[in-house]
């Protein structure tokens, strides 16, 4: 059955999915970047970690993210020459529905992903996910207040969250007025890989 | 050198130290008690989760902790009945300082045991420690609001904390409010147990 998912979302012990102060330097927030590390552990390409990223990307049939994770662009956009963080060949490979305030066209990127820029917010996003997902997993990139939207609205089916082994102090807080065996997740599954501790929680 | 540390102390994945609605029956809030399963699986008895717990009871020389962690009355103390949670011969076998602002008469123990009470706050329980501590180590029990004091004054030189994999979604949350690299813990250094993850922060 089709499920709506985040999977590999990257947080610190203190839960932070984000650094202070996003920019287009640090796109995560001071310190963000090093939530991803575990990903890019060359030493480690055929172990758990890696796998994790593996799994997290099969049978993914479209991604809603925040606009956040798709650019430091805020406010009204000035024209169309933002197209995410990824270059010409984004790693989705699926359309990508962008939550924004601010209406755009359509981008076709090379690879098959597609940006979307959608206004009517999580319910709008969904709808239209699943209406191109073909029968496969929407996943909910994040950041941390898509995440939250999408919780608090029961419509998260599965969690795979990544513990970086480091402290941010401050951030977006995944945590933060989420309690989330209250919103049904009472399965906990825990796997250690070579550089983060995954878990995965099911309702 | 004499340190002041946090150890063993087990906190949820979401980072709660207790659980919501404390009382005689849930001495740690409610699901509390799950934080401390990893201590106590008698098939790694030789494992390194036990090794942790053994090594946080070596070269104490004292103890300090918040009320909450001793007992559940609240208030003046109606009498001296109460004697904390542990029995006749409590696992400390050194001299333990009680927060507390209601004044109380010394209870020694069996095995070497001692609860004192201090009214004057944690600067006046550090003095004490460290007169009895004879050098060693002095060990900041809990709960979750006496280890924030400690750690906003600058005192604790070493925290080790032990994620065990679960979440609470409710209670004493441990990071809530505390930048742990502004306050100076910059090194990370996490050890997998069979139950639990222990995570060890430095300055």
């Amino acid at each position: 059955m089709s499920k709506i998912k985040v999977a590999a979302f990257s947080i610190s012990l203190d839960g932070f999915g984000a650094g202070s102060h996003q920019s287009l330097k640090d796109p995560l927030g001071i310190r963000g970047e090093e939530l991803h590390a575990w990903m890019f552990d060359k030493t480690t390409s055929d172990g758990v970690d890696n796998d994790i990223v593996k799994r997290s990307m099969e049978n993914i049939g479209a991604w809603i993210m925040g606009r956040n994770m798709f650019g430091p662009v805020r406010g009204p956009w000035p024209d169309n020459e933002w197209k995410g963080w990824w270059g010409e060949q984004p790693p989705y490979h699926v359309p990508v529905f962008v939550l924004t305030h601010h209406a755009r066209e359509s981008v076709t990127m090379k690879g098959g992903t597609t940006f979307h820029f959608v206004t009517g917010g999580i319910e709008a996003a969904l709808a239209e996910a699943k209406k191109v997902a073909n029968g496969k997993d929407i996943r909910i990139g994040g950041g941390v207040s898509t995440i939250h939207q999408f919780l608090k609205a029961g419509y998260i089916d599965e969690i795979q969250l990544t513990f970086s082994p480091i402290f941010l102090g401050a951030g977006e807080n995944l945590f933060s007025g989420i309690d989330l065996p209250a919103l049904g997740f009472n399965q906990v599954e825990k796997i250690n890989g070579e550089n983060a501790t995954h878990i995965i929680l099911r309702k």
